[in-house]
């Protein structure tokens, strides 16, 4: 994000990877999610160096995703939980999941999510909330919204025409 | 991935980000969504260093989610287009720019996706196929599957409880 570039303005991918892109960040939130909070957990689950957790944790923390609180006074202890907005985290979770389950889970598949009341596994399905309809390339397509600038709308425009192309 | 952790081992989540866990990637990954297939486009639109564009563009081929194919010969050249894992990537994109959109859009929304036939903003949702249900933490909840191993089942085990505690 150091030069100008298509990257670094208005689009809401690049904007979310300015916060969560990174590997490390990633796994820290599906450990999260698992319910881990504290330093020593999530630097056992992922060996990572701890001023690097630490630094992942900080930005974590800066972004809103996650907060510190301290859980106990003698000795001073925190932990780190989710917020409400990294708890928002969770559809790109599960879609990260299921991607990695359909696609690189060689030996099969070791984790899941399954519906809590009967016990099956969920099938992952991106739809519309608005129509019930399922997000695809063939009944949706990337516009510019009310915010665009002009950098962003040519680039909408290209990714309009190149569709037509291709699905005709 | 270096070290033992649980990170390296069987979740899903780690092995997609072993392949599309870095900024760039994903980035890349965006941009042929939106229709760029050139070196040149690639470059251009994220002011990325050749030789690092050409290594994450090699690693995306290498992981099946883009196929290198020459489209002109005198002189050669090549473009680069999403196979069919690639395109499975969608949701991944969808989930992420919703986050962004809802999260870090601070001046408002610049893209976004919308219904081909109506032109109406999607909302998206990640729900169930099976059941028609979006997969929220208050009806599903992660569990070891069939080719888990003792590490992923002790996790998912934890992972359980720690739901139990904190939604009762």
């Amino acid at each position: 994000m150091r030069r100008k570039s298509f990257s670094q303005m208005q689009c809401p991918i690049a904007r979310s990877l300015e916060h969560v892109g990174e590997w490390w960040t990633i796994l820290i939130l599906r450990d999260a999610f698992h319910g881990l909070t504290r330093f020593d957990q999530f630097q056992k689950s992922l060996a990572i160096a701890p001023n690097m957790l630490a630094r992942r944790l900080a930005a974590l923390v800066q972004a809103g995703l996650m907060e510190r609180r301290g859980y106990q006074t003698n000795p001073p202890r925190d932990e780190y939980l989710l917020t409400p907005r990294g708890r928002d985290f969770l559809p790109v979770m599960v879609a990260l999941m299921d991607f990695g389950n359909r696609h690189f889970a060689d030996e099969g598949v070791a984790s899941l999510l399954v519906d809590d009341r009967t016990g099956q596994p969920a099938e992952p399905v991106v739809t519309d909330g608005r129509t019930g309809r399922k997000i695809d390339d063939a009944g949706y397509r990337f516009a510019a919204g009310p915010a665009a600038d002009e950098n962003v709308r040519k680039r909408m425009a290209y990714a309009q025409r190149k569709r037509e192309e291709r699905i005709g």
